[in-house]
């Protein structure tokens, strides 16, 4: 790509965001648009319906002040830790790139007074970008040297930022914790693998169990039912009663006589539904009664402190390490209830199905890719398709598709990836959406970064890709030869895709077509607000793959460092304005997603590191490859030493909060109604008693249980 | 090497193992050996004086029908669980070999009538012993396809032997715990990195902690104390005292008068030294009332129950991960002194460091391999040293070097590796002589695996054998070349160091010759009878080893499974008769070292997959090659299964069998007694008030302690 082919790009873009930021700043004060772009202010209550006036109708930015204004204190209480720390993601990556343009602008004049590439006859707008890069700087020159200072300046700082923040978040975690009222999952544990004993059930074994050996402490427990098939009746049931409610109101009345099935006689459909749907209750209530027989190996275990229920996790219980396992319980609407019937040896085995089914889907994913590829490389779709040899040799079309088209098709085919993680880890066995989504998370990382960044550095068949890893002393050579390479693809995807995906992000094209078309074509103005909930384990491995760019192009590209800064920015106030506005979370990890951005960071950091040994071996600079191979084993043991600092903050709380907390407690005296509600805490919503004409209320919850006794 | 070769060698071990085993039959029942061949039974008085008669100079085999009678509970309550663990090893190993000696029958056949070597035009006895190996299969031959459900087959069996063992030996450990009496290591914990307070000590530190936040299981602590001058100052009085005593015994009186120094007057020596000891006891005194303030951040907690313990040691206690960390407490003569001042970050480096030197000292062992390595190849010797043609022609001298010289000389080197180990793992600041021991013994593994195996198999320079493994892709075809070739070496290093090794165990003759001079020539027939402890952990990685060879060879060479098994028989007779009459353990690790001989067990394993790999590979059967791939996998996973099974009962015990051992002691009212024993257990010994003329015991305990207040 040469630098017009860039700059076209980044016009483009540069239009596509003013137009979607433009647009947004004036929808955003319609009020037919609120329960696009403020459902979080109109669930709660807090949007001010104005009347009409001429500021309407006029873009204006006072959203931006007010994310920017808002402090972390405020994000806290609204968005709760995980909306900190992804925010925080931003800030760190902010800092990082900032500090790294110092260094971009050393490097950028070093590289370009290099005349390796031999191209200078060329004037600069055709000049390509690679004259920006350090393939441009003459072999075995001591400049090098000062990519290679920079190599290590820059890794020490970025080390030193992820220190500090990986003990900012852990002390907020402690912080969180600290100032939290009493919360039924700090008293909860949740065990599996209860033993069979003959003659009784598995309630009566907990009952027995507990009773034994935590007199003191054991309150209550839930026992854990099969209720998959109760499930399906109360989501038939909720669909049936969804669509008699449509039935009713008005606009629908003419409907209302029709066939019940497609030979039957006409009858009035309202009363042929109603009278299904009480039959469908009146199932449900019987499988209700019916499903005390039907107990999982499994049950949530109530205590009288936090502490009583951090012996009962911490301390192994059964003489057999597969039975009486404990888990720490996830917040109640945080249990993704369809996780039973899983064994010991079952989860363990789904476990590796699972990663043996995420490594096939990465593997299959190679196809698109090559599409992709191909069109970088127009030449070779010239030869593929002789009839499109007119088209493409016309400059702005070839510039959109080298520029723009890649990184569209590529996105469009991620769009279907977080649902195929997430299916993959619910099947792992975790119990809790929080879980299946941080472990998604690691899979959607792990597949975007082979993807978008392998995949494209090494172009070829998947077997040889195998093989490059598999030769590992060679790693160093082919990725210093391949990276150097794909930097103008990789600058021209943080252009389009970066650019786009956050700007999108804002102005929420999909929900806002939706929404128009229910409420003017579809006349369903009074359906109920949905509030999303934030989704953060499908955007971190976006944002991280941005930084791994930055991080491995840092002393190759520099030119792709003020691109990723104004993405990063844009980034930080689109999605403080979304978390004040758009999304609600429904539980909360307390942070655990840190430990992701620092890993990942790390190993961009590492790879960083093995591309430079490789690339001061092509430069013939043997004694600078040398000196970097310390870089990459400090890396390592910091972040060891990290792991061994701060992973146990995010694991369990310390002994020391968990009996001050639970002192206080006790000398507050409110106590007993607490323990009223822990005992009904983690009832299976299945069970809880329906009433017939409820409203829905998110995935999990079925639309019948409108009512928690 | 040929055939007669390795009969030649088999004849020279088998009349030494003979000669060996007859002149231990007929020396033990000397009276004047007891102190070598039965140091445990004069020590706990079982030991029969008998009065001269002919029988004692005849050899018998009473010992061997001893050692075979003894049952395993004997075992256990002799030598704990160590021992039967140790013990089971060459059950396990037996067990193994008798199962693969079917195979090798059925193989050994099938190697022979190959002709892909085309040597059959020499007689038996000159044979070489490759056409007994695989290597003399015809290339693509049918009957590969028995060698490759051999390696299915023995794998199976051996990963079904490998978790009934775990099963077996985790059950024990149980049983072994709930029949114990109360011990204070069980009611202890050790607790480290307390954090440093203005104003107040580390002692009171604790005190206020414990006591404000475990009141009701709090009895005391006992702080560590920064001791190695007073350490030095007790050794020295020891020494002093033992010279001290030896002069004062009859023998030496006539060296009464000397110089005290070189050049001073001729004084009484005895006075002189008692003057000097006197000095030094006061010295120590003094340096023990000083010592109170040189506190150590760590402490020994005792609590009131072994759950109450099990709760502080589970649990994370600080809020700062690096503080209040928790260890189980080790035995009390089991804890390693010396370990202190280390920090958390100190030790977190120092286990870095130690594992850096154990790859340097693996790497500089190098040397003497290569020179073993040039025995078995007398014609290079030839090369380098002309002038030994003649003495090399000759038929004996040549199979003698070549047969028995090389391993002979590794076996010299690796009489370092053990002590040189240990030294390394003691700087990783493990509280406990048995953590060290473990550690070592993992340490000593690597070592011998690498530098007997590996490094025999893959000759070449150090870089070559690093490069193999870097290459991933090339290691199975790198080794089935290799390996199959040092078959002969291999055969024979089991029969030279195998045999011998066993029965100079038997035999002892250093410590024979040794106390013949200590009572014959110096006349010190009264010196203190010490009792050795066993050392499992430089003896296990030595049978390991012999265990890789026979499942690395079982498919390749299994002329070598016969040697195995006999050398595993004479294995278990002559450790069961040592155990019995010889060594006694000082602490007891309850079984762990049975993790180490199950993974050593999966590496062989996977190790000999991988060779087969290649070997099919080579041997134009890529169809095998193939299907071989599944049999590690499967392998390793089923080790994934065994660790977590298994590993946790042996890191803890569970709260099931702690809360019962509790409630079992609370009632029989015996318990008292026992916290006063436990409020003193984990005193330094360098603390404990000194008596002038006590007698040393042991490593550890220095010898003017005598009594414990």
């Amino acid at each position: 790509m040469i630098l017009s082919a860039l700059l076209t790009t980044v016009g483009i873009n540069i239009g596509l965001c003013v137009l979607f930021f433009t647009l947004y700043s004036v929808l955003r004060k319609q009020p037919g648009n609120a329960s696009v772009y403020a459902p979080r202010l109109v669930a709660e209550g807090k949007m001010l319906r104005s009347d009409f006036n001429l500021e309407r109708l006029l873009p204006s930015a006072s959203w931006v002040k007010k994310a920017w204004q808002t402090s972390e204190e405020e994000l806290l209480s609204l968005s709760g830790l995980d909306g900190v720390v992804f925010m925080r993601i931003f800030e760190f990556s902010i800092k990082v790139f900032s500090f790294a343009m110092i260094f971009g602008i050393i490097l950028l004049p070093i590289n370009y007074v290099g005349n390796q590439l031999t191209m200078d006859y060329m004037d600069l707008p055709n000049k390509s970008l690679e004259s920006f890069s350090i393939s441009n700087v003459n072999d075995g020159s001591n400049r090098l040297w000062i990519h290679f200072s920079v190599a290590y300046i820059f890794t020490g700082f970025v080390c030193y930022l992820l220190y500090s923040e990986f003990k900012y978040i852990s002390s907020k975690r402690i912080a969180c914790f600290n100032s939290s009222e009493p919360k039924v999952h700090h008293f909860s544990v949740l065990v599996r693998g209860i033993p069979v004993s003959s003659g009784i059930s598995f309630s009566e074994s907990v009952e027995n169990f507990f009773t034994l050996y935590y007199p003191s402490t054991y309150i209550s427990h839930v026992i854990v039912r099969r209720t998959s098939k109760l499930q399906k009746l109360i989501s038939d049931a909720d669909d049936l009663s969804k669509r008699l409610l449509q039935m009713k109101s008005a606009s629908y009345t003419q409907q209302r006589v029709g066939r019940a099935s497609f030979l039957g006689r006409k009858v009035d459909l309202v009363d042929h539904y109603e009278k299904k749907l009480e039959d469908l209750v009146e199932n449900v209530r019987m499988e209700q009664t019916l499903i005390t027989g039907q107990e999982v190996p499994a049950a949530f275990v109530s205590f009288k402190s936090r502490f009583g229920a951090a012996i009962v996790l911490h301390v192994k219980q059964g003489i057999n390490p597969t039975e009486w396992n404990t888990e720490a319980a996830p917040e109640p609407q945080d249990v993704y209830w369809p996780f039973f019937s899983a064994s010991f040896t079952q989860r363990w085995i789904l476990k590796y199905v699972a990663i043996a089914a995420c490594i096939v889907l990465v593997v299959l994913f190679f196809g698109p890719v090559v599409l992709v590829q191909s069109l970088t490389h127009l030449d070779q779709l010239e030869t593929w398709f002789p009839f499109l040899k007119g088209i493409l040799r016309v400059t702005f079309v070839s510039q959109v598709i080298t520029g723009y088209l890649p990184s569209l098709i590529l996105q469009l085919f991620q769009h279907y990836v977080p649902p195929a993680m997430i299916m993959l880890s619910s099947i792992q066995g975790y119990i809790a959406r929080s879980h299946i989504e941080k472990s998604a998370c690691y899979k959607i990382l792990f597949f975007t970064i082979w993807n978008v960044f392998f995949v494209n550095v090494l172009s070829g068949s998947v077997l040889y890709q195998a093989n490059v890893f598999l030769e590992l002393k060679n790693i160093p050579s082919v990725l210093a030869v391949a990276v150097p390479g794909q930097a103008e693809f990789f600058i021209a995807y943080v252009v389009t895709t970066g650019w786009t995906n956050t700007s999108s992000e804002l102005f929420q094209m999909f929900s806002l077509i939706w929404s128009f078309i229910k409420r003017k074509i579809l006349g369903r103005a009074d359906d109920k607000l949905v509030v999303p909930s934030a989704n953060y384990f499908s955007k971190i491995p976006k944002i991280l793959l941005f930084g791994l760019f930055g991080i491995t192009y840092l002393f190759l590209a520099p030119l792709i460092l003020p691109f990723l800064l104004i993405h990063f920015c844009l980034g930080y106030i689109v999605y403080r304005n979304q978390l004040l506005t758009v999304y609600s979370p429904k539980y909360d990890s307390n942070g655990k997603f840190w430990p992701i951005v620092h890993n990942s960071t790390i190993f961009s950091l590492v790879l960083m590191h093995i591309i430079a040994i490789g690339i001061f071996g092509l430069k013939k600079m043997p004694l600078a490859s040398g000196f970097m191979i310390p870089l990459p084993v400090m890396t390592l043991l910091f972040n060891n030493y990290c792991q061994r600092r701060f992973i146990p903050l995010f694991k369990s709380y310390p002994a020391e909060c968990l009996i001050k907390k639970d002192r206080d407690d006790q000398s507050s005296g409110t106590m007993d109604a607490f323990y009223e509600r822990l005992a009904t805490a983690y009832r299976d919503p299945a069970l809880a008693p329906i009433h017939t004409l409820g409203i829905s209320d998110g995935r999990n919850a079925p639309l019948l249980q409108a009512t928690e006794v």
